[in-house]
C-alpha cells in the first residue's frame, strides 16, 4: 500500500531549515522520490516540489515562483528537446491548483564554501498554470506558486496611544490597488476533515448535485454549518462540514438557506443530499438556521 | 446628489494617523456623518465605521473585532433597551460581508493627557456575522471585522545562504492548523473595474445568468479574462473582466471552458450573455482559449 500523501508541514521542518542532499530529504519525508522534482498524484496533486537549476524556464521572485513542469528533457544533454505534455506529475501540480492544498517548496542552494544543501523555503500554493514556447521553443508548462502566509493568526501587538496604527499593513507594501480577495468571507480551514467530506461526496454538492469538472479533476468546496471563529466558534468535524459547489457555499454562509432537522432545505426546494456516513449534527444546523439563516423577502429573490 | 461613497483609503491617511474629533474625521471625508458609528447605504455597503465605548458587546482583539450593529439603545441612558432589527446601517454591514469592500476603521481613544482623539485602525473586511442577545439580553447584530493586510505584495527580501527562509511566517504566527483559503487560486482585484462589471450585469452570471440571492443583495463575482499576474500579466481592464456567478469563475479559471470570438461557450452549451457596453476583448478570449482553456475528456466530465 503507498504511503498516503503529507500536506503541509512534515514533522518539526521549518521554513529556513536546510537539508544535506535529496536522500536527507527523502528519508525525512519532505520531498519523498530521490530524482524527481515533483512529488504528486493525479488524485490528490503535489506534497512537495524541489527547485534544481535543471530547468532554463523556473523563475524565483520576492514574493512567487514560476515553477516548470515535468518531462521533454533529454537524458543526455539535459536541454528541453520536446514539448511537455499534461500527464504525470503535470497533472499532479494542476490538481493542486484545484485542491487549494500546500506544496512543501525546497531549493537548492550553494553555501559559500561551495556545499550544496536544499533550503525548505515553505508552503506554497499553486495559483495559476499557463502553457507556452519556453526558451527552446518547445512547450512548457509554467505553474506559478505563492507563498501562503498565515495573516489572520499573526498576533498583532498591541500599542500605546499615538504609535503607528494597530492593523498597520508595513510601509513598504503600499500599493495603489491593494490587493483583495472577493471571496475572503469564505475562510475555511484546509484540514483532513474538510478533504474527507469532499471525498466522501465525490466533490457532489449535497445541495444541487453538481459535480464541477476541471482539467485538474473534480472541484468542491467544504462549508462549515457553525462557522469557525468568533463570534461561532464552531468545531473542525466531520459532523459540522458540509460538501458543496461554490455558489451554494456563498448562498448557506451569507444565509440565504438553511436545512431543517429532517436535511429539508429551508428558502431553496429540495432535501440535503447525504451519506450513511456522513450525518450533520442537529445541533449545529439549528445553530445555523438561528444564527445565519435568514429567509429573503419576496423582493429579495 | 449625493456624493458617492468611497471605498478604501482616503486621501493619504494612512493606519495610525489620529483626528481630533468627529468633525474633523466627517470634514476629510474619512467618515462622513457625525454621530452615527456606520457610514454605509443598503445598496453599497459600508464605506466606514467608527468604534466607541458606547455598545457593551464591542470586541477588540488583537487579530479581529466584534462590532455591534446599530440601534435599540435608550437616547437617555445609551443602554441597550431592545432588540436590533436588520435594516438601515445594519443592512448596510450585511451587504459589505458580500461585497467583500474594504471598511475603514477608526477608533475613540484616550491620549495619557486625557484628551480624546479617533484612530484611523486601517481597512477591515467583514468576515461573519451573527444575530445573539447582547449583555443586555436585547438581541443584537455582531459583526467580524478582520484587518486587510496586503500580503502577496509585500517584498520579501532577498537573504544570503542559512538564514531563515524567503518566506517565512513570522515564528508567533505558528499554529497547528493553519487557516488556509480554499478558494485563493480566485484571487481577484477588487477595483472600480471589477464593481463595474458586476453592476453592468445587475450581478447576474454571464454564463448561466443565475443570480445569486442574499440576505445581503446579490453577489457575483468578476472573472479576469487573461488573469492578472505573472505568468499572464492580464490588464484590469473592462474588456478583460466577465460578471459570473462562483461556480462559472472556478471552471473559467481552472480552465474548463472558453469562449469563442464569436461569443459562442467552449466546453459548455449556450453563449456568453453580453450588454451593449461591456464588450469583452477578442484578444483576451483568444489568450485564455490557448492559455488557460483545456477541453475535458469524455471521462472527465
Amino acid at each position: 500500500m503507498p504511503t498516503p500523501p503529507v500536506f503541509g508541514h512534515v514533522g518539526s521542518a521549518q521554513p529556513g531549515d536546510l537539508f544535506a542532499s535529496r536522500a536527507e530529504l527523502a528519508q525525512r519525508g519532505q520531498h519523498r522520490p530521490l530524482q524527481a522534482g515533483i512529488c504528486a498524484t493525479q488524485e490528490q496533486g503535489a506534497e512537495s516540489i524541489v527547485l534544481s537549476d535543471k530547468y532554463e524556464d523556473d523563475e524565483v521572485h520576492d514574493d512567487y515562483l514560476l515553477y516548470t513542469g515535468h518531462g521533454g528533457r533529454s537524458e543526455e544533454t539535459g536541454q528541453q528537446v520536446a514539448d511537455q505534455t499534461l500527464t504525470k506529475a503535470n497533472k499532479g501540480l494542476v490538481r493542486s491548483q484545484v485542491t487549494g492544498l500546500p506544496v512543501r517548496v525546497f531549493r537548492k542552494v550553494t553555501a559559500p564554501a561551495g556545499s550544496q544543501a536544499f533550503r525548505y523555503e515553505g508552503l506554497f500554493r499553486v495559483v495559476s498554470r499557463d502553457c507556452r514556447p519556453g526558451r527552446s521553443g518547445f512547450l512548457v508548462f509554467l505553474f506559478r506558486l505563492e507563498p501562503i502566509i498565515a495573516t489572520v493568526e499573526a498576533p498583532i501587538p498591541a500599542r500605546p496611544y499615538a504609535q503607528p496604527g494597530l492593523f498597520d499593513r508595513p510601509a513598504e507594501a503600499a500599493e495603489p490597488t491593494p490587493r483583495y480577495e472577493a471571496t475572503v468571507s469564505r475562510l475555511v480551514r484546509d484540514t483532513a476533515v474538510t478533504r474527507q467530506v469532499k471525498a466522501l461526496h465525490g466533490y457532489r454538492c449535497q445541495v444541487c448535485g453538481e459535480q464541477l469538472a476541471t482539467p485538474g479533476g473534480f472541484y468542491a468546496e467544504a462549508a462549515h454549518i457553525r462557522p469557525l471563529g468568533a463570534p461561532h466558534h464552531g468545531p473542525d468535524t466531520l459532523d459540522n462540514v458540509l460538501c458543496l459547489c461554490p455558489n451554494h457555499h456563498a448562498l448557506f454562509d451569507f444565509g440565504s438557506f438553511g436545512i431543517a432537522d429532517n436535511y429539508a432545505l429551508l428558502g431553496l426546494p429540495g432535501q440535503l443530499r447525504t451519506q450513511a456516513n456522513h450525518q450533520p449534527d442537529m445541533g449545529q444546523l439549528a445553530y445555523h438556521r438561528q444564527h445565519i439563516y435568514r429567509p429573503l423577502a419576496a423582493s429579495q429573490r
